[in-house]
């Protein structure tokens, strides 16, 4: 089947992000429009999808055919007038998040959705695609520790350009929980309650971070969630749930920790597929890339010489049980 | 650019794996031919590449101009037959480890592609592509803790089948690190010692494991090797660098253990950008492929439009400093 | 000088264990009265404590001038009238957290103690006492990481017997981060808030735990408290301070651990003096023990003989290169 | 029952260190004698333990009938002249280890003693009163995870003095390793081999370290033993002990790390009677010595009644469902 053909709407930061993702590490799709009114900043995404056209407007791009489908990436309140015409030409759409920045307009989103007969709206929410929440989501469901009574969540920024304002806390970064918190406990936010905590003196002037927000489910859990942006020493997405038997914590490098049964643990590898999956996988890509320029990104036949002679040396020292010197023939300068 | 043609050779569990890498991981790359003499084998494999073509041997598959690349997945012992006509039509090679079984014959593929006048052969030692043992690499290199004095390696599997046997301990597995190590401290094996550890009564009969091979660098390194194939509990491959001033720990789930200045640290992520860029990766390729197939694959509109309603109630919340509650509209049937 | 002769009230759960601690774990102090109404418990208690007497009341071990000092181990509801007769008669006081269940009693204990002319009441808030909260309440008041904003705070319990009630919740678990948030945060509590997680179906009937509760200090210092009695898993008791510039987390087993600077870290040890402090404290009790009873309790003679013997051949195989035997002599039946 | 009353040989580092330990936290035990020759040294341990007195030589405080019992702090070579006089008064005895330096030494001890008819000799490997010690040796013993085949020890020690020399890494410190591999094991030490590690040349001139000793039991156990002294970061003892089906760790600040059954796991707390032993000793030890002298060391009456007064707020808060203000009285002057 050909390439599925985008239309990255947007080429600032998280688009010009997602325009390398695309050309470089999504099978079966293709960049093949930017849309971006600033021609500067959409030629310098053009530089890395080399065959894509500009086009000023997605009314620019629907005309000339340019696209199979569309990905927003556009800030929140710039959302609505893309959506209309690509909901109109029956594309199908991924919309960074928020969906649009208030309930009414999100709601019209939906009707004129609903009115093409077809469910052409995907929302980046994507947390939802990561393997932790992929798996505390499990965990909750599975009632393996009995039922979910409460989160504790954590999402901890170094730092926040001078343009970010108090809403901001709410409609840019709490929504991520808002939605993250409905797919954990598999229940609507009921209501949301905000406390201040102390003020960091390190924020933009006027922004009065960090905040403690707290979510209650329809079906009775508490979520607090503490947005925090500015707060120098990393970037850090945690949540803690509390189970009826035990709590299990995601968002540290090591993965899910489980407090269960008097012992605080960690999963292990079962086998090199999964411990080595990405290097198998970085390993080929690499070596493809280099074929195509007519050479080879890794270990050579040189190499592979080397460790032979040194394995002969093993297997001497496992069958004498002595020190085996390994010896070997000089390298070719061909290998230089 | 057109996708690189590659021909798998070996349909069986390393062969089949990479046909199925190359389909849906590896961008730019396609399998065109898959080169097994068992033909129910290579069937099974031709499932995941149906563009793809079988041959029961590379000689007819050069013959038919079948691909631009060939990788070799078969067991070491049958790697030369293979490589001879690859290298002999110019084609380039990923040959998994080990290049061949002794020294000899290695140096026998060397001289054969040395004749050819050109690097056509990339060995698989696919740690070398393993982010730990990047990192592990450049510590040692930039001697921020002081010159690299001595490798604590350990690789544990759960267990092994009946046909692994003694030598393959150190051909099969051994081999790895004896690359690794050389790779990491940069220096040639200079000497290899093995002894033995109390032997675990649940390996295969004959076989005489864990054993502890000690394998020394001409710079002076010594690395000690636990190789233990049928510890049971999970499949761990670390290693503890010894530095003149601090050690380094990778192989656990955590990333790198640093332990430097009377502190014991692991790394923080500092932006969403790596902390979620697996999560970004697997949204759009799962939004891909769902286009392609007419549907989506992720959060709907409506699932944005429950989060923006509940943004209001926050933002409501933020102003107010009360509880507040959400309203909704009730769910379309649309998105049930 | 002589011990301070010790009377501990109440022979309860505390009550027992203060008295075994006090016989072997503290020095310059011992024992000398138990006083409990019930003759059977104080009976057991005084099993540890051979030179102790028993009396029913305080008033009775006063007149008998039992003790130079008092341990109240009782429960809260009991303690004034306890408190009352020991200031009276000028004794030193070491009263169980709560001083007393209400404000108005223990602003009568504080009256009651100023009447004396003399600080006689110390209070058993023995977190204060806790090495990782004193490094936690060093690591706020040299403000490394900034001003302290937040503080999370969770009480794990695995289980909570019948007897324990909603109220209880507050004055018997949630009193001991009442104490703490203030010691840490170094200001008086101005608020407090309660909310309900989910409840626990596995508490005791018409418990309707875990809870959280916001504590705000004076200086605007918000602290969440999840009070959750019936968990299961283990007792945990944690606390997480946001700092301006970064996160420390105290409660686990490692010890804190610092999120500061891009890093994950925990202390490792500098010196074998706190490496084996308690190991080595334990020896020499131990043996003093045993020597009292005219044995020893450790590694023997023979044990020693045995390191010398081995530590010969270590010295031969330094010095050779080779693999050395260790050679022994007889064990002698001396030492069977 | 009165003090053990011990004489202390030798006021150098250790010695002067163990004067501290039991005056002021072995109970039952006082330190009646310093036993060193040079002066100034004696003195100043002296000051610690006021009630002692000093002797230029064991014979001397022998015949002032000084003590009840020997600890001997002095080094390896200088254990002998004093082992036997106190043996031959029939002192129980308490020898830092070494024993004494060589076999036949250690050899003439065992004999003496044995002629005394009595065991008076213990020796100070205190390694083995080390909590995680006892517990590696347990599950070692217990074979829940199957037999014992290997250990992975790494003793690492910041810097050593100049006067440190090469087969000290022996006979000082790698004879610590050599009673825990059969204290562990429990199976003497059959053979010893020394690898060299390159040579950190942060080492005093001379010393070439770290070394690997390789051990093996008469059980067929293999230890590795990573003789390391100079490594800067910090003091690190650990062992990985290899067993049939899981692996475990100790030595790490966090206490064993388990690897079973897929899982990496540490144990938690059950009780606050374990979490929270230390600070309850230090809680009543500290008020004994401030007693003593007259005052109080920790929490207030005041503090008590600030407590009761939150907490009063708290039961509010939590009947009411709203934020309840504190109200507290004024701080009387008397507990400023």
């Amino acid at each position: 089947m050909s390439d599925l053909r985008i239309a990255v709407i947007g080429a600032g930061m998280m688009g010009a992000d997602h325009v390398v993702r695309i050309q470089n590490r999504i099978i079966g799709a293709t960049v093949s429009a930017v849309v971006e009114p600033d021609e500067a900043r959409a030629k310098a995404a053009l530089e890395n999808a080399p065959g894509a056209s500009w086009y000023p407007n997605i009314e620019a791009a629907i005309a000339a055919d340019a696209m199979d489908a569309v990905l927003i990436a556009t800030p929140g309140q710039f959302h609505e007038p893309v959506l209309l015409p690509a909901l109109a030409a029956g594309l199908p759409i991924l919309c960074e998040k928020p969906l649009t920045p208030d309930a009414a307009s999100s709601l019209r989103m939906v009707e004129a959705e609903i009115a093409t007969g077809k469910q052409l709206i995907q929302v980046g929410f994507m947390r939802r695609f990561d393997a932790q929440y992929m798996e505390l989501r499990e965990l909750i469901a599975n009632r393996d520790q009995g039922e979910l009574l409460g989160l504790h969540c954590a999402h901890r920024n170094p730092a926040v350009p001078d343009t970010y304002h108090n809403d901001m806390l709410i409609f840019d970064s709490v929504v991520h929980e808002i939605d993250v918190v409905r797919y954990l406990a598999n229940s609507p936010i009921k209501s949301i309650q905000v406390r201040h905590m102390k003020r960091n003196t390190l924020n933009p002037e006027g922004l009065n971070d960090p905040i403690l927000a707290l979510l209650e489910t329809e079906s009775g859990v508490l979520a607090t969630v503490e947005m925090n942006v500015s707060v120098q020493f990393g970037y850090q997405v945690k949540t803690e749930a509390v189970f009826e038997k035990g709590i299990a914590e995601i968002g540290r490098t090591a993965g899910m920790t489980r407090f269960f049964d008097s012992k605080i643990s960690t999963a292990e590898h079962v086998s090199f597929k999964t411990r080595f999956a990405a290097a198998y996988d970085a390993q080929i890509q690499r070596w493809v890339n280099a074929v195509k320029k007519g050479t080879i990104d890794g270990p050579s036949a040189w190499d592979g010489y080397l460790a032979a002679a040194a394995v002969e040396a093993g297997l001497e020292a496992l069958h004498s049980g002595k020190v085996a010197e390994v010896s070997y023939s000089p390298r070719p300068a061909f290998y230089n």
